[in-house]
């Protein structure tokens, strides 16, 4: 049966029960609201402003807040008058049908994300800096390639320094470190940091000593004549979950005991513990953490130290596995942008020779997701 | 028993267990460091860099790695030949003493925070801008007052636009984000938040909405001679731990359901998801996230919907009780600062008569505590 958009939409009718109200739609459908969910949700000036801000004290309302009246209006809107102080509250249809949380067939919102392998390297998330940087629609696919993969790439950007910052203000903004708003990623005597080594880098996260960690990382490459270098990244995301499927018990430790990682220099003494792998109050992961030079001596439990040892082995040997990693090598002008929380990335080493010079900076997330969210509505207004 | 520090660092003998060296100390106390940890924690400039990164791969080390040999050099020194590839791994007493995982009265770094309620108005955490700008034992002791109540006061800065940005450059790094490096909270026409109004705003965090949250919020106080706008601030783990305490169960609901945040305008277009109180994996309450203003309607399963409600409400009511908060007025170049995922702050309402000009801005804990620990080396170095 095809059921229309206005059937979905319509109330035909409303029953009060004790603590909700039962709408029933014109598709034969039920849900059913709560009273005080609805006195929470009123559109009225007063308890919801202009702007989208509740303006309304949810705490104010009694917790047994009953209608004196509900009725649906000639235009089908919900109207309800509450008992305690005669205030109305009066609902669309079509919002009501559309925050309704009693449906099972609602529609949630689907996982965005896609977790990958080494297959990914068939069809690398990339674009141009041309496109990027010069039309709206470009920028919003390439972002959205950075929310479902953790990662993209953009050729041909100008190979000149400073330019990875102006890549992040076509979506966000820096996170200043220590390092500074960018910092130059090259061989230097007396690094403070391996990265400024010719050193292979096994993946990793950035900073996992910093709390909050940056939670998008940009390297740009500005000059590259040198034999090795390559890039590498994985999808955290994905080795967590084949962790989670082959190995639970190690999973269950890796996602439940803190580790802790340091940072010391001249200037700066960052500290910070977590998990490895860190869940959200669901058991979905929601961040990787994980850099091998920076974990300071585990000081676990004596009984958990070997078991811990084998399950640290596990992860970071299949992070290092060919099946989960995409390597590419970044000419003058290339860069890559990495979600730090999901997609670790790593280099191989290289030769003194030659030269290799990036420079990199850090952004974040929440930057990047608005402007994604604005440019997505800007193109349905379009559409 | 007195015990020298010289007797407790110094090891009289050792034993070879299977799987783990036993160190037997001239205090009569032993302990035990498996292999594994003590190779992956090895000193020599092959597996440890002169920065203090770790250069050796953890998950190059063979899970059952053994010793060939062990000895007491003649310094006291625990020297380690391996069995599988000969090389050599040598510990000073006092390191190993210093990173002993076994020993049950090992010192665990104490917590350094400290909750507060109404009472903390007695004593308020202040400092003068004077001391904390060219002081640095000032600004240590002010930082300190930071790491440890999640706010701090400053009197008599400078009531000039901009003075904010730069006492974030004491000790850390601005956060930029949508509103700008700086914004400005003073009543506006057709405000996109309503922090821009003369209206009460009850306690609440910042931002919500974004991952990851700013983790220091400052605001500093430009000019005020209206009624009412006095700041509220309340510690919100001090309020989790007593809900925990009182009802367990609304506890429960508040730290695993996750509630949706959203901020929209015509620039930006901000979501985020997490309980209102966040645990670690140790079940310690880490962060507090809480603005009623910004929570999008409950789409729970509806058997939840008012168990949740009731738990809100305590919640909520529990910010607005003067018995968990700390008022004061801010005057021109007054500021206070709020560790955001602990701290919640809020105001009075105020008159539109008269005028209050507050500039706030962003930064993070991680600029803050380094800046504190180098400062706190720094003192020691003195002493």
């Amino acid at each position: 049966m095809l059921t229309s958009t206005s059937q979905v939409e319509t109330v035909t009718s409303l029953t009060q029960e004790d603590r909700a109200l039962l709408v029933k739609w014109a598709d034969g459908s039920t849900s059913k609201f709560h009273y005080i969910w609805l006195r929470d949700n009123c559109p009225s000036p007063e308890s919801l402003h202009p702007n989208g801000q509740r303006i309304l004290e949810t705490a104010s309302i009694p917790l047994d807040i009953r209608p004196r009246s509900v009725e649906l209006a000639g235009n089908g809107d919900v109207e309800i008058i509450w008992a305690n102080d005669g205030h109305t509250s009066r609902f669309s249809a079509q919002w009501l049908r559309g925050h309704d949380y009693t449906l099972p067939s609602r529609m949630k919102p689907q996982n965005p994300l896609k977790l990958w392998g080494a297959e990914l390297s068939q069809n690398l998330p990339a674009t141009s800096y041309g496109e990027v940087s010069t039309d709206p629609q470009a920028l919003r696919a390439w972002l959205s390639l950075v929310e479902t993969y953790g990662a993209a790439l953009l050729y041909g950007a100008p190979a000149a320094p400073g330019t990875v910052l102006q890549i992040v203000e076509l979506f966000g903004y820096v996170r200043e470190t220590n390092y500074g708003r960018l910092f130059d990623v090259k061989s230097v005597a007396n690094p403070n940091n391996l990265a400024y080594t010719g050193l292979a880098l096994s993946p990793h996260t950035d900073n996992p000593y910093r709390e909050p960690v940056p939670s998008l990382q940009l390297l740009h490459c500005l000059s590259s004549s040198v034999d090795g270098g390559e890039s590498i990244i994985v999808d955290g995301f994905k080795v967590a979950e084949t962790i989670r499927q082959q190995e639970p018990q190690k999973f269950e430790l890796l996602s439940t005991i803190p580790v802790r990682f340091r940072f010391q220099d001249k200037e700066a003494d960052l500290s910070a513990e977590a998990p490895l792998i860190t869940l959200n109050s669901r058991g979905e992961v929601t961040a990787i953490r994980l850099n091998n030079r920076s974990i300071v001596p585990f000081d676990f439990e004596p009984d958990l130290m070997e078991r811990y040892y084998a399950a640290y082995s596990t992860l970071a040997r299949m992070l290092n596995d060919p099946e989960f990693q995409v390597c590419f090598k970044l000419a003058a002008g290339d860069l890559f942008i990495v979600d730090n929380q999901r997609v670790l990335h790593g280099r191989t080493g290289f030769a003194s020779s030659g030269s290799r010079h990036l420079q990199g900076c850090y952004a974040d997330r929440d930057g990047l997701y608005s402007r994604l969210r604005v440019l997505e509505r800007e193109e349905e207004i379009r559409d």
